[in-house]
């Protein structure tokens, strides 16, 4: 998620202190009481601008609904938008996704999405890749026991990797499509992001899987 | 592979009688007797009219090939090419892959290959795809240990299915391509099918996937 950078952005985030979590690590194994309910909770990490965490906020006000992005313009811009909404059953995290077992107790989380996150191709830069070895034991940490995780990209390389990935560490392949949108099965809606609209509209392939441990 | 019917295929067969097996259910369990050596069997369920398999045969002398094919006309054109080239490390056999565990005793095979194989895609028809319950099963029971099953479709419903299928079976996933032409880490010269080589000019995406048991 590119975007311009607003000046003083940190600054500004304190604004919505009804829909920000300024320390997140405070309230690891404690999320029930930010919600003030047992609801399940659901995770995106990098949420960008928002507009698919929102919808599902909108959408499911039974499910609590955690957004995670690591740029403060960014988080910013979501939180104006949140704002404007009331959703009180979403809530955001300025963070980098490495802090996430800081953040989340185990199995404090039933669903994580990862929707069009950064590729990084070169090989060296593996590890940065949100469904590195690393990345996936702490999701496979802080996911319940029917824990599921979501993906969607546009990047070939990305999904090729992240399949290979989540079948080596034992995941269950629920749902698979290299053309989600294409794809005649898919009867519920899809709640899309900015950017899955963007790839959309140019008739780009995006791909989906839904993997549960 | 759809192909002229061939007026008497099946008793044409019998001039190749060095590369057809006629009865190879009585070859179960004696396939080196068969090939003169102990050197490891590799299967493509579904050979066309056998570019492939001919190929690897010509190119892998310490390997032994075997095609397998349902329709009689189509072994017959396969059959006239081997015998033109005297593949001694290839045998064509001309029968319905649901009899493959008469034909190969537990371990017998190394890899698996299926290229471009019928996708079958209506649900009522699943049990025909060769990437079903029944057939995996099968596979895993004459594989060896180490056995390895190789699929190129461009058949994306097929591939879905597939990719989840060798999943839900446990096999590791060695490689993963949703375009295999344009994977810049293939190193390796990618031998090709007939269709293969038609879908390739079209600029068709060929999705590949090696899984390992």
């Amino acid at each position: 998620m590119r975007l311009r950078v607003i000046k003083d952005a940190a600054n500004k985030l304190k604004e919505f202190k009804n829909f920000i979590e300024f320390k997140p690590q405070d309230n690891k194994s404690k999320w029930n009481e930010v919600f003030r309910n047992d609801n399940e909770r659901c995770l995106e990490i990098g949420m960008g601008k928002g507009k698919f965490i929102r919808e599902h906020a909108k959408k499911y006000r039974y499910i609590n609904y955690l957004g995670l992005e690591i740029s403060p313009s960014i988080v910013l811009k979501a939180a104006r938008k949140i704002s404007e909404d009331k959703l009180y059953n979403l809530k955001l995290i300025n963070t980098d996704a490495a802090n996430l077992n800081e953040i989340f107790a185990k199995g404090e989380l039933s669903r994580i999405y990862l929707n069009f996150s950064d590729p990084w191709p070169k090989a060296r830069h593996e590890k940065r890749r949100l469904t590195s070895d690393t990345f996936i034991n702490i999701y496979k940490e802080i996911l319940n026991e029917t824990g599921v995780i979501e993906m969607k990209t546009d990047n070939r390389g990305l999904f090729e990797y992240s399949v290979v990935q989540f079948n080596k560490h034992g995941f269950m392949f629920n749902k698979l499509s290299l053309d989600l949108h294409q794809s005649l099965d898919e009867t519920r809606e899809i709640i899309t992001t900015e950017y899955e609209e963007k790839f959309k509209s140019l008739g780009k392939v995006i791909y989906y899987i839904e993997v549960e441990k």
